[in-house]
């Protein structure tokens, strides 16, 4: 496994590789790997034939009272996850190099970045188009992948990638969930145990969720009503969200739609958790 | 020379060059095309391989009181243009395809996009940044043609190019001049009889910028000042901004710098013309 920091040198492999007719595969990282990202790396093993990893903690997409400082690095660790997984190249750029003194350009959506997660990180999603968008550049993949638990993430990277031609079919994988079924993240190691418990809400409100869809009077309104319910019975859990919209626009929906999906944003002390369903009305 | 009208056609054209080797040009237009456009052509044809010149008025670039609906089109003429000199590929895109319904993404520089021709015309660099950025995802060019007479423009296409990590080269080619001075533009054809000789203070406002640079007591500031002068003594002629800053940065500078650049944009009727000189100080 190639590990590479600079820009040039992915590049360069990344042309002889394509030229050679091998199918490129991205999975962008912002590192602290674990079953999820993992997942993520074997999805790509199976479809392409030269698999990248970029590890970056993104400085742009952290808010000013975000936890850029304390976001989990481990690099020794987290090449190995690669290794094992098959991965054939990381790419793990200095963010000094990243942003340049003078760097002025962004990508940014307009819409869907400005919804939900926007509103509570309100500059968040500009980092991450900024950053794929290099990310794109340098590595030119064919796939690039990302997870569900980032629900909105993929939406606007999906959306990102058609607006502006980026020839990159994006892939999302499943949630991966611990068996209690609280979903993976990096975050999650800094749960306290009692918040560690709490956090099991959020698997429990997009349960109801789905079970409430398979029920014929319920609306995607009445859902998003229940879900709110079962959090404000939860102590020590701050919801900032819990809604049911639409799967592409993520707009509120009335009726019963074809495709929903029940999104939750909450804070357990100093950490905040994010969840999602997709969910069948029957 | 092929022509094509889909993006898809161009991405698999590309990539088979590339991937032979061959090193890709674009010139990026919006038609009406003038000997100005053919050195563009001229020098990529000298230095590349496979030469795609884009033909597409560019909606997003036109304010909402400018002149889309009356901007020049000629596309069989400028198709015969780009045989003539040597162009591979035309590259002719419908604005409903680049637009498409929902398209919600752009890119954007927040510092040089919001200067001087930022200030006159809002979005409009926001516009060209962003069907520049879908032009390099379509056609990956080793390299990519600008002209120098939209100086600004091709500085911010330099910045985000390094910014965002394309991997294009971009080189600025000079301004072509009618034998009197003016400089070649599409929207010279609007201009009256009257209107065309009065346009001339804008050449002649550069020489002087230029003449007053080998004078060691000028200052950039003088030198501004003298040319606004003779554009206050010209009738007819309203004066947007006559400027010398540095050529980088676009920034006002004080003292005798090592690189400036006069830049002016001015109104006769209707029209709008733009021109610059760098200034070499003895």
């Amino acid at each position: 496994m190639q590990v590479e920091v600079l820009p040039s040198a992915v590049r360069n492999v990344v042309h002889s590789h394509r030229c050679g007719g091998r199918r490129i595969g991205l999975v962008p990282t912002m590192g602290a790997l674990h079953v999820g990202h993992v997942s993520l790396m074997d999805a790509a093993r199976r479809n392409c034939d030269f698999v990248i990893a970029s590890i970056f903690v993104n400085p742009l997409q952290f808010g000013p009272n975000e936890d850029l400082e304390r976001y989990p690095r481990s690099l020794e660790k987290d090449l190995q996850k690669c290794e094992a997984a098959g991965v054939d190249l990381v790419f793990t750029p200095q963010a000094s190099q990243m942003y340049a003194p003078g760097a002025e350009s962004e990508v940014r959506l307009t819409g869907l970045t400005r919804m939900l997660e926007g509103r509570h990180r309100p500059s968040h999603f500009d980092g991450v188009t900024t950053v794929v968008a290099k990310l794109f550049n340098i590595t030119l993949p064919d796939q690039a992948y990302f997870g569900q638990k980032d629900y909105q993430q993929q939406l606007i990277i999906r959306r990102m990638v058609s607006d502006l031609d980026w020839g990159v079919e994006i892939v999302t994988c499943p949630i991966v969930r611990e068996d209690d079924g609280l979903a993976l993240s990096s975050r999650n190691r800094y749960l306290s145990p009692a918040d560690r418990e709490r956090s099991l809400v959020l698997f429990r409100a997009l349960s109801l969720a789905q079970e409430l869809a398979e029920t014929a009077s319920e609306t995607p309104d009445s859902i998003a009503r229940q879900m709110r319910q079962l959090f404000s019975d939860t102590d020590g859990v701050d919801l900032d969200y819990a809604v049911v919209v639409d799967c592409k626009t993520l707009e509120l929906l009335t009726g019963r739609p074809e495709c929903a999906v029940a999104l939750i944003a909450a804070r357990l002390g100093k950490t905040r958790l994010i969840d999602n369903q997709i969910l069948r009305f029957r």
